[in-house]
C-alpha cells in the first residue's frame, strides 16, 4: 500500500480519537495525518502513536493534498464538507448517516461488500451504523450458506455510541450513586445508570431512527432489498461494546454446529461459544478489540431454519473507526 | 375475604421481604403472619407494615393452623417442605421452580388463568418465573384478540432476580468503580457493572434454564402446548425491574393501535406508549410498582400479524411476591 496524506474530521470526538488509535495500531501507511475539528478545538494535542498530533480548525482549504478523509463529525458537517473534501480530490469515508442511503454512495463493510467501495461516483463511501455493522459481519457468512430471509434483533447498546459526553455522564452517575446522591440525567433524558433507555428519536410508526437504520442499511449492505428486519434498539448502562440478540431465519435449514463451523472461519469474526464452560462474549471483554464476537449459537427451539445468536463488538472500533480505516485500506490498496 | 394465618417461608430473602411488603401494602387480611427462614435467621426482626415480625426457624411443625404458606426459599426447600405444609392443611403458593411443571400443580398468573388455582390436588400452586409472568400478562389479552402463534423474546433482567447478594454485589461494584478500583465479581462469574451477562446454567443445546422456563411455563400458563417461543435471557446492570423485547406473531392481523387499545383496558397492565413525548416504560420507573408496563407497541415492519412490544415489570413484585399474594387472595376468596 502506498503512503498517503490522511485527514480525520472530528478528531476530538469519541470515534475520532478511536480513529487515531486504530490508524496507529494497524500501522496504517499514513505519510501525514491531519487532525481536523471545530475551531474551538484548534491547538488541542491528541495522542497519536508514540507521539501527538495537533488539531487544526476544519475549513474548506483543509483537504489540499489529502488522499483520504475520514469524517466523524456529525451529519451536518458531513453534508456540507464531504463534497468539499471530495472536490479537493480526497476519497471521503463518512461515518455519519448523511450519505448512507444515497444510491450514489456505497455503504461498505469490508467483510461483506468490499468490492462496492470502488464504485463511488461522488467520491464518498459511507460507513454504516455501529449496530448494523456487527450484525452483518456475523450474518453474511450464514446468509451465503443458507439464504437469509428474516431478522428479529434486540440490541443492548453502549453509551459511547452517543459520544464522549454520554460516557462522562455514565461515569458521573456511578460516582453520584456511590455517594448516595441523586443520579442526575443531562445528556440522556433519564438516568442511564441502572436503567434501560430508548435513546433515539421515534417516528410516527413508533420505530426509532436507529431501528430504521438497522432495516435499510442491512438491506443495502447485504444487497437484499426484500430482507425482513424487525428491530428493537435499547441503550444499556455499558460504557463501550454493543451486544445484540439476533434471531435469524434462513431459506434452508442450518444447524447450530454448522453455523459455528462457518463463523469459525469467517473474516472478522471470533466465535466464543462453549456454554458448558461459561464461554460467551460480553461487551466488557469485546471493548478495545477489532473483531465481531459471536456466541450462544442456538437452533430455534421449533424451527430448523432459524438460529439465535449473541453478537458483541466494540461500537467505537469495528462499529465505527476500525470499519472506516478498513475502508481506507481498501482504497489505498486499489 | 376471611382473615387467615399466613406463613412466609424464606422471609429474609429478596422476594420474602417483598412478600411482607406486598402483604401489608395490599392490606391482605392476615389474622396472623408467621415469618419462617433457616435457623441462622431465627430471631431476626423484619419490617412488616408499621411494625415488625420476628423470624422463626422453619421446621416441620411450623405450619400448624396455617391456611396459606407462601414459599420463596429455593427449590430444595420447596421440594422438601411444601408437601409438609400441604399435609398440615395449608395451601402452598410456591415461588421456586420445584413444582411448576408438575401436571398436578397449577401454574398461575391471576390475570391469565385464575380459575386453574382451584384445581390443586397436591395443595400446591406454583408461582411462575419472573420473566414469564410479565410476558404472559402482556400477551394474554392480545392472544384473545388475534391468536398467539409465536414469540421471539430477548430479556434485560435485573440483578435482584438472583437475590439480595447480587444486589449487594452490583452496589459494591458501583463503589469500586467510583473509587477507580478493580471491579470484583463474586456472586456473578464476571463483572456485572457495565456489562451484559448470560447468568444461567446452559444445557447441551445452548439454551439456559431461564430460557426453557420461558418456553414451558408460557405454554402451560396460556394453555398453548404448541406455542413457539424463542428466548434469549440476559442479565443487565439494573437493580430491580426486568425489561423484555417481545416479538409476537399472531394468527390474525393485529394493528399497533388496536393492541394499544386492548392493553389499555387489560387487567394488571399499564400502557405507557407515547413515542413523540418520549413516554415508554423503564425498569427504574417500574421498580416498586405492581403492574406490568407495556410500551413501544409497533407493527412489525413487514408483517401485518406481528407486533414488537417493550414489557417492563418489577421482578420482585409482579414477577414474584405480588403474583404470589394475588394467588393467595384467590384462595382466600374461594
Amino acid at each position: 500500500m502506498r503512503r498517503a496524506k490522511i485527514a480525520v474530521v472530528g478528531a476530538t470526538g469519541a470515534v475520532g480519537r478511536t480513529m487515531l488509535e486504530v490508524l496507529s495500531g494497524r500501522a496504517f501507511p499514513a505519510a501525514q495525518l491531519v487532525a481536523l475539528a471545530s475551531p474551538k478545538s484548534a491547538g488541542v494535542r491528541l495522542p497519536f502513536g508514540a507521539g501527538q498530533v495537533e488539531v487544526q480548525a476544519l475549513q474548506p482549504g483543509s483537504f489540499s493534498g489529502v488522499q483520504i478523509a475520514l469524517f466523524s463529525a456529525g451529519s451536518a458537517v458531513s453534508r456540507e464538507m464531504a463534497p468539499v473534501a471530495a472536490a479537493a480530490g480526497a476519497v471521503v469515508v463518512d461515518n455519519s448517516s448523511a450519505w448512507r442511503m444515497d444510491p450514489q454512495c456505497p455503504l461498505v463493510v469490508p467483510e461483506v461488500n468490499a468490492a462496492q467501495a470502488r464504485d463511488r461516483p461522488k467520491g464518498i463511501i459511507a460507513n454504516p451504523n455501529c449496530s448494523t455493522i456487527q450484525m452483518v459481519v456475523a450474518l453474511q457468512p450464514l446468509h451465503q450458506a443458507a439464504g437469509l430471509r428474516r431478522i428479529v434483533v434486540s440490541t443492548y447498546q453502549a453509551v459511547s455510541g452517543k459520544g464522549a459526553k454520554a460516557v462522562a455522564e455514565l461515569r458521573r452517575q456511578v460516582s453520584e450513586s456511590a455517594r448516595g446522591d441523586v443520579v442526575r440525567p443531562e445528556v440522556f433524558a433519564r438516568p442511564i445508570l441502572g436503567n434501560c433507555l430508548v435513546d433515539w428519536k421515534p417516528g410516527a410508526d413508533g420505530y426509532t431512527e436507529e431501528e430504521w437504520k438497522m432495516v435499510y442499511e442491512t438491506r443495502k449492505i447485504m444487497g437484499l432489498p426484500g430482507l425482513e428486519v424487525s428491530p428493537t434498539t435499547v441503550r444499556v448502562p455499558v460504557e463501550t461494546g454493543h451486544s445484540e440478540s439476533v434471531h435469524a431465519e434462513f431459506e434452508r435449514p442450518l444447524s447450530a454446529a454448522r453455523a459455528r463451523e462457518i463463523l469459525g472461519s469467517a473474516p472478522g469474526v471470533v466465535v466464543i461459544d462453549d456454554p458448558a464452560a461459561g464461554a460467551y462474549p460480553t461487551p466488557l471483554e469485546a471493548s478495545g478489540r477489532d473483531e465481531v464476537f459471536v456466541g450462544r449459537i442456538r437452533q430455534d427451539p421449533s424451527r430448523p431454519n432459524a438460529l439465535n445468536l449473541w453478537v458483541v463488538s466494540d461500537n467505537l472500533r469495528k462499529g465505527a473507526a476500525t470499519n472506516a480505516v478498513q475502508i481506507a485500506e481498501l482504497v489505498l490498496g486499489e
